[in-house]
């Protein structure tokens, strides 16, 4: 029965969640992919490091404020020396996104790339900074880069189109890929003013102090241009993608809306034009007869048009840390059984 | 570079639009997945059959009214015969449904398994009557048994489970899956009475002369019963389904509706009760805060509970042959490169 020694860097509430599931999900993986696993490191940015050959104790791992105590194996200088040190098959890069140049995440995929390991990520950094390279690495090792986690959380985007929809060419897709946003105009439908529901999505944890990277649509750019990097293998930047954010949409605009029986929802779109893209992030009023209509509060939505299927799409309701976990995990169990 | 002999058995609407895809797609087959192909038999109810093991010229085989015409070599005494002599690597089983006892199609496929072919198949009635044996039956062969067009035509409902979602267990489901009687409570809709809608179904050709097997919810209860045996691993007959049609629905009724902002639907559902399994097949009211009610005419829905994410919902717009097809080339591709 093969056996994988798995690396988290990065232990937040997504690490954690995916760790959860590692738990829970362990007899199936034995019984369903014939495959068991140890976690043999993990490093965090407050809660210091852990390197295990033997494997980590996960459960106290989940409870330890401060990790170097679960082992008295020597830790790592740094990240990139944690990255060789812990030996690992597969590692799970989960560190904090980097919108301008996807570092440090990069080098540590490259790093774990080189020394032959499969990388799992939920960073949309490196996709959109480093696409092909890393994927051009990973070819060459013989490993998986897969990142399912960055669109849509645990909904599978990205194996869709690997696997369920082969020979299959992606003209165009539109959808709701911002959580927060999307929360925001859902109160805002309520009455709440633009500041009252920042401030919500701030108290329940998915918008930041500064929440001009979703606002302003940065961060479903950089989805759209993850989606059209990928795969439409058309290499896109989000600075490419026609930026208008949620910030100028007023209380009177969500009233004339409701009057008409319509809602606003950021939309994220692109096409391909000749063997270019065009993408945009814009707010659109959309009608009962539009599957975003009913897409509310965290929930997504992709409608994706082919060149063999009339429009597909996905909706996924009530995402959370679990289901981005989820994400990781099926990209593991994928990886390692492709 | 591996080359595939492919053997059509059935060559109506779907069979012919499966061979044009085939042509269109076959500089990608080469090109993306290192393929190629040639189809080495058809065999037709009205049309004859024809065998050449040096391939059909298929743009040929479109126009021809005597398929017996474009081979010298000597055709087959019966289908059996025909899935032999034909020594392909794929046959694509596409006789009509038999929703009594999956005859002769199961017969068809046992045949081709046990000749060392993949089988992929378009026909539910094999995998109601006949999953777990043809499964077994494949893997002892080391080949393949894919039928992703039973179900939402090419919308990827099995390929999801068994690539896409990973590790998953499906809880529930609910969907609209049958499209002639989505379409009939459309028209029914805009004020036309059952029967004129049934007439209308039966002149684009989704209505068989007898609609029974659509309007009284068989096929419906059919694909749930294959949904349920296959994603839920609990195998169920299309009898054991609860299930009432759309046939005693009426213009009062649907009136009413209309007053409520509410649609009919023909909702399939299924739900794991311990170790069993209910399922349904029910017409139900439903408001727009339901996926379903913008899902019109011979579109259809799918909505998945698994235990690892919220709920995932599947639709599919605007299907018809050629999206029927393309389930079946992706099965193709898939069987060639798992």
């Amino acid at each position: 029965m093969p056996h994988y020694k798995l690396a988290f860097l990065g232990f937040g509430n997504v690490g954690k969640a995916l760790a959860k599931l590692f738990l829970e999900k362990r007899r199936d993986l034995q019984v369903r992919y014939n495959l068991t696993f140890t976690v043999t490191g993990i490093a965090t940015g407050r809660h210091g490091m852990v390197i295990a050959t033997d494997g980590i104790d996960l459960e106290r791992a989940l409870e330890a404020d401060d990790l170097s105590k679960l082992s008295d194996e020597p830790i790592a200088m740094d990240t990139s020396d944690f990255i060789r040190k812990c030996k690992a098959d597969v590692l799970f890069e989960n560190t904090p996104v980097n919108y301008q140049d996807g570092q440090p995440a990069i080098r540590h995929i490259e790093i774990a790339l080189e020394n032959g390991m499969h990388v799992i990520t939920a960073n949309k950094g490196p996709v959109v900074h480093a696409y092909r390279s890393l994927k051009t690495q990973a070819e060459k090792m013989g490993r998986k880069f897969y990142f399912e986690s960055t669109v849509m959380d645990g909904a599978p985007v990205f194996a869709l189109f690997r696997s369920a929809l082969p020979a299959a060419q992606l003209l165009s897709f539109r959808g709701v890929l911002n959580s927060t946003t999307n929360m925001i105009l859902t109160r805002m439908e309520a009455r709440e003013s633009f500041e009252q529901a920042v401030a919500y999505c701030q108290r329940i944890g998915i918008a930041e102090t500064d929440p001009s990277g979703d606002v302003d649509g940065w961060d479903a750019a950089v989805k759209v241009a993850a989606l059209v990097t990928v795969l439409m293998d058309v290499p896109l930047k989000p600075q490419e993608v026609e930026r208008i954010g949620i910030r100028d949409i007023t209380q009177e605009q969500m009233e004339l809306a409701r009057r008409e029986g319509k809602r606003w929802k950021l939309v994220c779109s692109a096409r391909r034009v000749g063997g270019d893209v065009q993408a945009q992030v814009f707010p659109e009023l959309v009608g009962i007869d539009s599957a975003m209509y009913r897409v509310e509060g965290t929930s997504s939505i992709i409608q994706l048009k082919t060149d063999v299927l009339g429009m597909l799409t996905l909706v996924e309701d009530d995402p959370g840390p679990h289901t981005t976990a989820y994400g990781l995990l099926a990209d593991f169990v994928n990886a390692v059984t492709a």
